[in-house]
């Protein structure tokens, strides 16, 4: 079984429809997400979107503790507000969430080892390294070898985390989504999870920029095209 | 800040005196608890006593989740029944959670990076490491390291996790515990969390030999003392 962690952006959905295309044929494939009491939970339904889609089972994991347990974060917390701007600005430190990957993948290895999956996938790309260190490849690299130290006895022997975007940009995630027919209508990735992608915050700015370097179509309706990138 | 992860056993209970004695005098000591649908939840309600004894913040955090998620283990699954004996049977297997300790640590740890504790603390000690791969030193190490590496410029420079059991007896927590004059009765063990200690069950085994080896006098009321150690 190969087991996609899936947000409903644009990165985790390119996995998915990446990870059916290589495996569904030979391996059956599922999807798990996360409510963290995120502001744009919104983006769980564009994932449940995409799984009913591809016909890939999906599980949404309650871990809504997760806000008010690690509060501070302008992600989860109504009292701090979403910086607009580039990933790369220091305002954007208030994006974090304390251990947020580390205690995803942990739990989507907790799926992984009880039901006996070859990979759990997950799409971090070069473009999150700057602002958020559980997005790097060491990183990845520590907690793919704390797992199988974990299970040990318990997980198969072929298990690993993969990560296929660690090393692209997210204009080339635009690009490999393009050719594998994403439609992209179905992804969200405001953090402010409003009517309409905003346009001005860190992740919409991001993917503004990722579409127009990749020199993909961007279908997204934005509220607000002023800010430069 | 320290911050205790407890579970109501007399392994975490020891722990949380130790840290107290040792740290409260300098800075806070606080505690979490998970409610991830053991059979034995009854524990966090000692847990919660202990806290209140001694001062300490006490949360419990719900991963419910895990019950569902993780299905298939004799701690959280009324289809699957507790064994009884000794920890180092091959039936134990059946008390494992996947991925459980990896789970609970990465939620402990943001804790800790959202409210800047210098240390988290944790119970396992060497008589875990037979059946439970999530509680040898090497895991503990390899995920004191991933931590750090995945919350690099939010975590204290100082932080680390703190196991000071992980290479000593259970006896000799009893003995430890003992000389911080723990009240026993304020620790649960049974992984059945029936009205008593069963007495049988893997960690009412390991509980009553410990009290034994330790020469130390176990006030615990079991409803079965018939099965040897």
């Amino acid at each position: 079984m190969e087991l996609v962690v899936m947000s409903g952006g644009m990165d985790s959905t390119t996995l998915l429809y990446h990870v059916v295309r290589e495996k569904a044929s030979v391996r059956e494939v599922k999807a798990v997400s996360f409510n963290y009491g995120q502001r744009h939970r919104k983006e769980l339904h564009y994932a449940t979107a995409s799984c009913r889609k591809l016909g890939v089972q999906h599980r949404i994991v309650d871990m809504a503790f997760m806000a008010t347990l690690l509060a501070g974060s302008a992600l989860t917390s109504d009292s701090v507000a979403v910086p607009d701007g580039h990933y790369a600005e220091e305002s954007m430190r208030a994006t974090v969430v304390p251990n947020r990957n580390m205690i995803m993948l942990s739990v989507a290895c907790g799926i992984a080892v009880a039901e006996g999956a070859d990979h759990v996938w997950a799409g971090m790309h070069a473009g999150d390294h700057f602002i958020y260190p559980d997005c790097r490849p060491e990183f990845i690299e520590q907690l793919d070898y704390t797992v199988k130290i974990a299970n040990k006895g318990f997980i198969s022997d072929h298990f690993s985390i993969q990560v296929p975007f660690i090393h692209i940009s997210k204009a080339e995630i635009a690009d490999w989504g393009h050719r594998l027919e994403v439609p992209w209508e179905d992804t969200w990735s405001c953090y402010k999870g409003g009517k309409y992608h905003c346009g001005v915050c860190g992740t919409c700015t991001e993917r503004r920029e990722a579409f127009v370097n990749a020199g993909v179509d961007d279908p997204t309706h934005y509220s607000d095209l002023t800010r430069h990138f």
